[in-house]
Parts: structure tokens; C-alpha cells; sequence
């Protein structure tokens, strides 16, 4: 099972989440966050914590930006020693415990300097520092043996297009892109370069607004073969989407990479990141995993936090334990749902007209519209109104949920 | 003014819609449906409406689904003999008055053959029936002279992908497209063929779900060359997008072919296709229309109809007056905002760092992640922040609305 | 179990759906819909239909719209006159079975005569039809031995205020629900009056919006005493609640008076109607159930249609046995979780500082800012942050779903 | 025109807003939050800029919180002293300038203590804690001549009803107003108390979601003649409403208060306060304000922020100048719109049925089903079809725009 889950605590959610929100300060007072410790000092403490819950979780994998992990230093130089020597107690702490990161990243959004975006700035300057950060950030995670490094866009979109060159900032991102790949290369990484899709927050939009849109992205630019997408739950929906659409789109191209596992609110218009608790959407979920023949080297990263009001260290446990049983709960059954093979017999047969005669001329290109019309006109009537029975795969379905 | 906004009456909302909904009948009784005609008898009525309302508003252009003008016959074959004597009728009004046609259509998505899809229909025999409908359509299109061919694909998407296989119905209809492409040339057919996104309704999700998901679509099956894209306001807002967005982002990809000129309601989660009457909105459309040069051979259609208790023909004419003027209006403003200049020469400042030196080496791929870093360090502090100044520029925009 | 559920079928939905939307025409072709057969013949073999159903299923409630059982007239007395005909079958099967109507409705949306609304038309001519036709429609209830009459305002509300008198309509809304109040204690009814909320379509705006819209309007005009409230989930969530917030809104308020049981889409924007098959959200709408002590003379009303694409007579069983068995899960759901005491005491506990002490002095309204200032000057640090502990709220409502 | 307008500047956003979002930190270092100065330094020299800002907008009037304009202390009494002390510089400013407050009010959600909610709190000595904060906050509103007092429920809401018991917690919420229009009462402060509408944000649901379910909350605690309504815009957004369907809501009630000018983005699911800069949607909100015969003692009070990006001090006049400008362009067209009289006129006649005979009878109660039933048989036969003619009302209304 943890081979098809693989399930990856985030960091900064679970270790620098402190509550703070629009409307109010901090609520969670962490040990590792106490006040008379210096920034240092609470980084390794975090890191110590973050060890110390894998392994009472029993769970191989986590995942990290680079400033959530180390604080940022007065400059750049100096935010990248703390890195370091972060990097080097987390490596210490790997070998000890046979854990590894599911995926690394750059975090090019939280800094003054970031406000209008990171590879999408319109000043060249801020361009150059990002890539310095994002390649300090691709160094470590090869170091610590990371099977992915994550780009997710936080400001690279627009408030207005008022003020905007969107094709400019576009072309920008694509070199910023092309630069990481070639970046990779160059140093040996291994590792999956993953596209994270967010609609919109906190932008009012944001360029890799959904799986098609990145895909489209991609495309445009050649760098298909480069990316593939880490999907999370509370992205998709914002984009008006379910999480199964956005994996299935992903599957299909070929670039479903990793997962983000959490869960929004439907009535909400912003990222909550609940942990996942539903067991209908999970087994949906893990359906398409299994049609994907798992993640690997992508995983389910707990992309969630805890509710603003719960500030116990248990509540903080009892939330991942929920959403790995979650997760397993799902896995079986879509293990259930396929092992009965019911819905997929359905699903084939509907489609049977295509597997031979006209069908399978029209799925192989051997057949135009004029071929179609005379066949249409020599069987001038209406198809069969076949009933999608749509009621009857959900009655299956619950049968397993 | 005319050249730019082409503007076009949309047969189907002005001469066929009857205010039936969800929850209730007709309550427009035109005189060319009166239940004493038969329906090839209001066809003609309505054909003969068509062109006099078009020349009571001094219109040139209109556009059409083959259904609409013609009705249905009990086969294939005499449909398509009704649909030729409507022609022909259209075409001799057309010789009296010089309009044209901006675009024709194939209505695919009402009868309940089409109920699954029409490309994507999970039987082959419908996917025969479609095809030999559009082809007679698209012929029909080019008798009358028509500039453009839309394809809006109504119920091509799914209700649930419990009972669908996504990936074989998007080949289906990339078959189908190329099938389009291929008989257009082959009948010397010059207009320009359009997708027409929209996200969802009737169906839960519509594969050409917005602007990138159809550019995305048309890359990954070589069809980029052969389509562009009709972009509908209300479609747009339905995908969580401004229509600006859509526009932008099609003009960028050099696909910007034409304009269903209607609005929603920004609360409502369906289709309401309204006159737009909004000043500033279609000033900020106009803007793109002016950077991509015009529209033609596309235009503006006004796929748009009257409210369901708005029962007078002469409100049919107030509503396209209303229209046409909200049209030229925006044009003005558009154009007065490009006369002045402060905008677009706030914009060009904003982004010139990328002109020369660093940035323009960056736009022209000639430095990667290395050099940027060596930069980084030897400039080792933040950048200046530059103020993004949405609301100068939201103010010089209120000058001219 | 069906003392609790009191499960019915929604006469439109079942018998009279035809799988028409916006955009295309009728795919179900139902035996009691041939169109050989006259209007009133086809409403005759509806209702056998409906009843052989009902036997069927088991169940023991159907309900029903005066124009979807009997068709409208050229007059309202021939209207009228097919109503009674119809409603003297019905009654003569309800005999025969034991069945009976949870509740019986006036359809005033449908007609354009009602497209301004019904008692909010600006007409007075209409007002007046209007409340013929309830009337007729409640005594035709109250004959069949219907256990509530409800109210859904269709076209109560408004496209625009542009043209709209708010307040002069929804005074008209009042005494038109002050005349049914009075009607129902002429005629001895001793049903429940149900108001049913719905905040848009087919209006852009509805008057009753949600449960505490609609008790608002009931407080103002004096009408509380009169109406109690008929929930639907797919209306809850249209304005922006979830399904139990509704519920338990009108619970505390008294005036939780019986459910529309179906389902709708969170990422679309219309009322889907869908039959509700998800676990976790039948729990918790059954855990209100049980705190309400019941819903009778309420129940479950299977508001919900099939999807279009289903067109097999099997599937409209199908629907309402899933439909049915996942009422039935969800109650044992909530009763097992309610059994297991657990999430109750932690609900408890938490507010029981206002138990005793200063807590029960501010509930009874003995205490005053000037007594709290005090208390908080002497106390006059920080209260304790206890967590909100959501999830493992969530965790153990999980293990019953 | 400053009469009708009355506007405000908001002490929170204009000097507080440092640019801070759930994705980053401060972009904006205004001078008077110098990190050099001292908490009461920094807000003495913001109290200072407010005043110069007024000055040099020539604005009458400003709203705060009591936490923004003072910094909180260890202690409640050491908050109080913060207060006391800054309150006292604001009122010497004010007599130097003539400039007073529109409102004042007591931020009761940014403290860790009031994760869970104030008055709706768990916990009752967190009750007691914003009891004495509201106290305080009202009685320096009292000092400085404030002319409303307003209350924004800020976590006065749930996250889930899984671990909340609504019906305790609205009890609550109704005896913590009581105490304060007890308390107003007593130490005679004439101001209006207003309470403020938001659907959700932070909380998932908040129990003041709209105008109607504030109302509704009133009524049933008998609050309703002691609390009027504070309209915000992005909030009405956020509920699904129109700004002027939720005054318009209030002003029939008789509870419209005042406004918090601002917008939001309608494409997104949070509360963006922008400056309202567009011209319809503000020449309807002032026609409501026409109807009510203006707003005063209540305003237009601009609680609008700067987009984060935009970070010179300049920018923070431009956007309230624009502000200004734009309630002033909407105020001229509600009053050409007024003096042109057709829409009026539209609407009377629209509904003119019930001004005399039938219409009237049912206006005044006189009448009942019996009789209407009687008039309609008498009259049998569908009533006319009058068009609504919303198009035209929308040509005439953007004459004015």
C-alpha cells in the first residue's frame, strides 16, 4: 500500500503554519517556534519535529520549500549558508531514518521583491534573483535525494491586465522554465520537474490556471517531454473542476506527476487545504492512480493544514493519521471497484461501436465526411437512444464506498 | 466605425427563441411562428423577418445554425431538402440587400441523437449522422457566402467520468475536426473555421472548456493551423475568467477570430446570454480588438436574446439598437484611450528592464541559471520595489468611459 | 426506518420529465407519454404509472403539482375540471393501496401568464388566478389526505430592480400567504403550510433565498405561526450553504418541516436534481433528522430527476432504490455516531463555561458590559486557547460513514 | 454633494494595510510604521498622517477600530491606556480640524482569543474580554463624536457544525447586542448602532451572511429597532447579491444605515476591497440613496485597500481621489436619472393594477381566495401578456452612465 500511496508530509504547512490569516494574527504557539529562539535556532528545532513525526507516522517521504525549511538572510549569500546548513542537519537526519523528500522547491512568492511575480517580474532583476533561488533550491533537493523538484507559480499571473504585458511576462516564464530544465541537466538531477496549476489566490490570475491550461503552456513552448503536473485537490476545484477531471486530463497527456493531497471547501472561494477526509472522492481518486499504474516517482504530499482553531501538537498528528487512513481507505476501494469489474465492463461496452467497422475507420483516420454522409444517408434514421444509466454506475460505486 | 465591429444578428435567439426555460413555456408568440403556418411556412416567415429587421437596423451581416433556419425532417435526406429551399430564399434576400453571412453553423447538440455528444457520442453511427449534418451545413455556409464556420461543441463533454473514456472521445472529436479541415479545402471553402469554448452547461464539463483548454486541444492533435476561435463573453465568465482574459490570450496565440457579443450575470451560474450594455466592458474589449488589428473576417455576433418577459417585437429591435450602440461606444472610448497613450506608455515603461542588458538577454535565451546566479550574488540585495499603480491606472481608464 | 424517512416520489420529475433543457428537446420517451394517447389519457396512464411505482418501491408518500397530474384547460374551469377527474382516479388508487400524498402544490411558474411571478406580478389579474388555482390545488390536497401544501415560488422574485417594485411585490407575496392561512382553516386543512426556499433560477433573484431569508419574511408580516419550511439540498447549496447549515437553521427556528431529498453539482451553477447517493452528506442531514425528533408530518421527497442521457423506464427504479438505500445508510449513520455518544459530549464539554458561573449569568441576561468589564479587569489576562479540534471531530465521524 | 456623500477614510486599511496575504508579507513600509519608532510612536505618527490625509482631501469624516488606531497592550488596562492616550491626540486633532469620526467599533477577531469567535466564543470568559473591549470602544467613539458605531462579526461563525452548537452561540451573539443598546442607553451616546453583513471570511460561515439574515436575527431577538444595517459591497458580492439589492433589502426595512464603499472582483471568492471606479454599478447604488432620502447620520465610508503591489504614498491619494470622483459621477447620473423621470414612470405604470379596483382590494387585505376565485371564473381566460421590457429600462439607464 505505501507503494501506491507514498504519502509526504509538507513542511511548511505542518511545521511553519502558524494560523495567521487576513483577519488575525497567530494562534499556534509550536515549541519549535518558541520566541527566545533565534530564526536558526527554531529552523533546526522545526527540522528535528518534522523527523520526529515521520517517524511516528511510520512515513518514508516529506517535501519543503527552501525559505520555509531556512530562514531568509539580509542577502542572498546569506540566506543560501542557512540553507545549507539546514540542508546538512536534514541530510544527518535522512541517513538516519531512511526517509527521503518526495520534492523540493522555491518559494518565489512570499518576499516584498516577489509582488509581482518572480519569472513573470517585470523587472529583470527580480527575474535574476529568482533563478539564483530556484537553482540554490534544485542543488538541495538533489542533495537530499529529492524525486521531484515543484515549480508552482505562486505570483506568476496578473491583479489586472490594466497594467500587464501578458505575452511578455508569458515568454518570460517559458525561459525561466527552459532554464531549470537545462539546469537539471547540467547538474545530473534525476528528479521529475513538476508543474503545480492554481487558478487564481493570490492573484486574481494565475498562468498555470489548470492541467489544460499548463498543458496548452507547455506545448506552446516545447517543454512537454520537460514537465509533468503535481495536481492538488483545492486547485482543481477552484478552477471549477473536480480532482478526478484534472488527474484524468494529466493521465492522458501522459504528465500526471504527483498529487497535493487536501480538500476545499465547495462553498468557499479560497484554499482552505483541509486535510481529506471523504472516502467517495479518495476512492475516485485512487481509481485513476490505478489506471496510471501509481505515481511513482510522484506521491501524495499532505499539502494541508489544520484548521486555524486547532493549535494542539496532538491535533497536528491526528490530522495526518486521518488523512493516510483516508487515502488507504480510497486505495481499496478502487482496488474493490476495479476487482469487481463491473463499471469498467460498462463503460467498455458503451464504447464497442468504435472497436470494429465504421467505429474503428473513423478512430484510424480512413474515412471522411463524404464516405460519412453516404453511410448516414443509406441508414437515414435516427441512432438508438442508448441510456447512459448514469444512476446505475453511481449504485455500483456506493456499493464499494 | 462598421469595419471594425462587423456587427451580426443571430437568427437563432432573434427569430427562433420563444422564452421557454426550465420552469416554464412560451411566451413569445411572433408572428412568424404562428401555430397556423406549418414549420417549413414560419421558417420562410422568419427568413423574410431576418432580413427586414436587418435592414431596419442597417446591418450587414448575419449568422445562423443550419436547424434553426430550416426545420428538421422526419431523415437526414429531407432535412437536407429543407434546408435548401430555405437557402435558396436566404440567398435571393441576400442578392436584394447585399448582407452576408458572418458565420454559419451545425446545430449538434439538440436532437436526442446529439444527447451524448455528437463527435463524442460513444456511438459510431452518430458520430456518421453529425458529420454528414456539418458537411451540409458547412456547403451551405459557402453558398451563401459566409466568412467564418463555428463549431460549438454543445454537448461534446460529460456529465460524469464514471460513464465516460474521456481520451477516447477527445480523439473522436480531433477526428472530426480534421475531417472539417479536410473538407474545406477540398471544397474551396475560404471562410475561417472557429471553436467556440464554453465550460459547461448542458453538459457538467465541455471539452473546450475556455481559450487555453481549446488552444491546448488544437496543439496536441496538429490542429493549430486550421482553427481560431470564437470567444463568447458569457461563456467566458462562466470559466471564471474576464472576457479581456479570453481575448488576450487568444489575440496572443495569434487565434483571436471572432466575438459572441453578448453578457451574463456575474451571480448566476448559467448561460443568460444579455445584451451587453455595460460601458466600460466593452470599452476594455474593444481595447484588444484595436491591438489585434480588427476582427474581420470575423465580427461581432449578437448572440444574445431578450429577457424571458420581454415579449414585443419592438423590443427585439430596442435590444439590438441598445447593442450596436454599447458596440461603438466601447470602440470610441477604446480608441480615445489609445490617442491618449498614457496607459499603453505606462505599461511599456513598466517592462523596460527587459529591453536591453540583462533582461534582453533573458527574452533572447542567451543566459541561463548560472550566469543569473553570478549576477545575483555580485548584485546581492532586493530589488527596488516598484509600485504596480492599478489604481492611476484604473483612474485614467474612468476618463475615457 | 420509514416512520423516520417517510420517504415520497415527486409525481413532475418521475412522470413527467421528458429530459428537455435549454439547449434540446425531449430524449424520454415514457409509455404514459405516447403521443397517440390524448392530454388527458396521458395524465390517466401517468398516475397508474405512479402508483404501480409506489407498490413497487414500497413506499407509502408520492407528491405532486396540480398541472403536472392533470393538465391545464383552454379556462381555469376546464383546468379545473381535468384536476377533478384526475384527483378522483388518484384517490380511488390511494384506497386501493394505502398510499397518500406528503403533499400536494399549485404550479405557478409554468404558464406566461406567471413569467412576472404569480402573486408578485405586477397584474392584479394575475394575483387572482393565481390564488384560484391554490385554492383549488389545496382542497384537491386536503381531499387526497395530503399531510403538508407547499409553497415554492417559482417566479417570485425578479430578473432586474431595474423594473422591479421589491416592496410592493413582496407585500403582494404576504397576503397571498396570509389569504392560504386563512383558506386552510376555512376549509378545515389541518396539513402543514411549507414555504420552499430556492435564491435563483429561473430568477435571477428568488424572494424566499434561503431559510433565514425566508424567516425573515415570515417575522415581518406576522406569518411564523402559519408556515413552516421545505428544504431541498441542491437549493441550499445554490445559496452558498451547505444542505445542514439549512436544516439546522430551521430546526432551531421550529420550522423544519420536511425535506426535498436530492443532490446537486458544487461546480455548476443550476439546480442539477440529482438523486443523492454520497454517504457522508446523508449522515449528516439524518443527524439533524434525529435531533428534530423526526420530520413527520414531513419526510423525504425524492425532488430529483434523472440525468437526460437515462432513458430506460429500469433506470427510473434503479434511481429511487439508490436513492432510498442511501436515506437508509445514512440514517443508521447517524444513529450509530449518536449511540456512540463521543462527538456529542465533545460539543458539550466545549461550551460548558457557560454552564454555571459567569457563563450562565450572560445566557440568562443577568449580567451587563459594566459587571463584564469588571470581571475582565480582575481576570486580566488572555482566556485559554482550547482547540477547536475539527479534526478529530472529523476523524471519528469518519469510522461511521 | 458632501452632504449626500458623506465620505470616510478608513484608518485600517489607509494606515494600518501593509500588504500582507496569506502568501507573503509586508510590501508596503509606510513612514509613519517605521520599525525604528515604538509601537505608540507608530501610532501617534498614523493618527498624525490620517489627519493630514483628510486635510488634503478635504474629507469631513473618518471610521476605525479601536486595536488599529492603538496597539494592543499586555492587559486589557494597558490597552485601554494605549487608547485613552491616542483617542485624546484624535480629538485635539479633530478640533483643529473639524473632521469627526462616521463610526467607530472594537475589532474583536485578530487576537488569538477571539479564534473561535467573541460573542459567539465557547468559551465565556472570552465574552467577558470583548465585552469590556466593545464598552471601551463604544465610549471613545462617545468622546470623539462619532456618529455610528458599527459591529463586523468578524469570527462570530462556525467552521463546521460538527463541533458548534448554533443555536447557543446565536443566543449569545443576541445578548452581547442587548448589552451593548443597554449600555449605549446608558451612557447616552446617540449614535447609530450598526451592525455589518458578511456571508463567510475568515469563517466559514458567518452568521450575519446578509442584510435579510441580519434582519431575520433582529426580529426574532427583538433587536430590530435598536440596530440599523452597514452595507459593504464585496460582501453583498460575496452573498450572491447585488450591492442594490442588499440597500434596497435594508431600505424597505427601514434599516439602512450606512455603506462601506468598495468592490470586489467577481471572478473571485474573496473580499478584495477595491475602490469602487465603476461608473453603473455606482449610479445605482446611488439611486438607492436617492430613494432613502440620503444616508445621513450614516456615509459612504471607504474601506477599500490598495491592490498589495501598489506601495508609494501617492498611490493611497490617487486611489481616494478616484474614490470621490466616482460616488460623485454616480451621484450626478442617479440624479439625471431622477430628473428625467421615464424610469419612474416605467415602474409606477408597471404596477399600477393595484392602485385602484381588484388590485387595491388585495393591497389592503380586503379580500380573500373565495372571491378571487369568483373574480378569475368570471374572468376566465389568461391574462395579458405585458413585456417586461428590461431593455429598454437599460438603454434608458445607460444614457446616464
Amino acid at each position: 500500500m505505501a507503494e501506491w500511496i507514498r504519502p509526504s508530509v509538507a513542511f511548511w504547512h505542518t511545521f511553519c503554519g502558524n494560523g495567521a490569516d487576513p483577519f488575525g494574527g497567530a494562534t499556534k504557539f509550536w515549541p519549535w517556534r518558541a520566541p527566545e529562539l533565534s530564526a536558526m535556532e527554531q529552523a533546526e528545532a522545526a527540522m528535528r519535529a518534522n523527523f520526529e513525526l515521520l517517524d511516528k507516522l511510520g512515513l518514508d517521504f516529506w517535501a519543503f520549500h527552501d525559505r520555509d525549511i531556512a530562514p531568509a538572510g539580509a542577502t542572498l549569500r546569506e540566506s543560501n549558508a542557512n540553507l545549507d546548513k539546514i540542508a546538512k542537519l536534514a541530510s544527518k537526519l535522512q541517513v538516519q531514518t531512511g526517509v527521503r523528500p518526495l520534492w523540493g522547491t522555491a518559494q518565489l512568492f512570499a518576499e516584498p521583491q516577489y509582488m509581482h511575480g518572480a519569472a513573470t517580474s517585470p523587472q529583470a532583476s527580480v527575474f535574476a534573483r529568482a533563478s539564483a533561488q530556484a537553482k540554490k533550491a534544485m542543488e538541495v533537493t538533489h542533495l537530499l535525494g529529492g524525486e521531484n523538484f515543484v515549480f508552482w507559480g505562486g505570483r506568476e499571473g496578473y491583479t489586472s491586465l490594466l497594467n500587464t504585458d501578458m505575452g511578455r511576462e508569458q515568454e518570460h516564464l517559458a525561459q525561466f522554465l527552459k532554464m531549470a530544465a537545462a539546469h537539471k541537466r547540467k547538474i545530473g538531477f534525476k528528479g521529475t520537474l513538476l508543474l503545480e496549476p492554481k487558478p487564481k489566490e493570490p492573484m486574481l490570475h494565475q498562468y498555470d490556471w489548470d492541467v489544460a491550461t499548463t498543458l496548452s503552456f507547455l506545448r506552446a513552448h516545447g517543454l512537454e517531454k520537460d514537465y509533468k503536473i503535481n495536481i492538488e485537490t483545492n486547485h482543481a476545484t477552484l478552477a471549477g473542476h473536480t480532482m478526478v477531471h484534472e488527474m484524468e486530463t494529466a493521465r492522458l497527456a501522459g504528465v500526471l506527476g504527483s498529487v497535493d493531497a487536501n480538500t476545499g471547501d465547495s462553498l468557499t472561494g479560497w484554499d482552505t487545504d483541509q486535510f481529506l477526509t471523504e472516502p467517495r472522492e479518495t476512492a475516485r481518486i485512487m481509481s485513476v492512480v490505478l489506471k496510471n499504474g501509481g505515481l511513482a516517482p510522484g506521491g501524495f504530499n499532505f499539502d494541508a493544514k489544520l484548521r486555524r482553531e486547532s493549535v494542539d501538537v496532538e491535533d497536528l498528528v491526528l490530522a495526518h493519521v486521518a488523512g493516510v487512513d483516508t487515502l488507504a481507505r480510497g486505495l481499496r476501494a478502487a482496488v474493490a471497484i476495479q476487482e469487481d469489474g463491473r463499471l469498467a465492463k460498462l463503460v467498455t461496452d458503451r464504447y464497442a461501436s468504435y472497436d470494429s467497422g465504421l467505429g474503428a475507420k473513423i478512430e484510424a483516420g480512413q474515412i471522411g465526411w463524404t464516405e460519412l454522409e453516404a453511410w448516414a444517408l443509406e441508414h437515414d434514421e435516427q441512432a438508438d437512444h442508448l441510456s447512459g444509466k448514469l444512476e446505475l454506475y453511481e449504485r455500483i460505486e456506493a456499493q464499494f464506498i
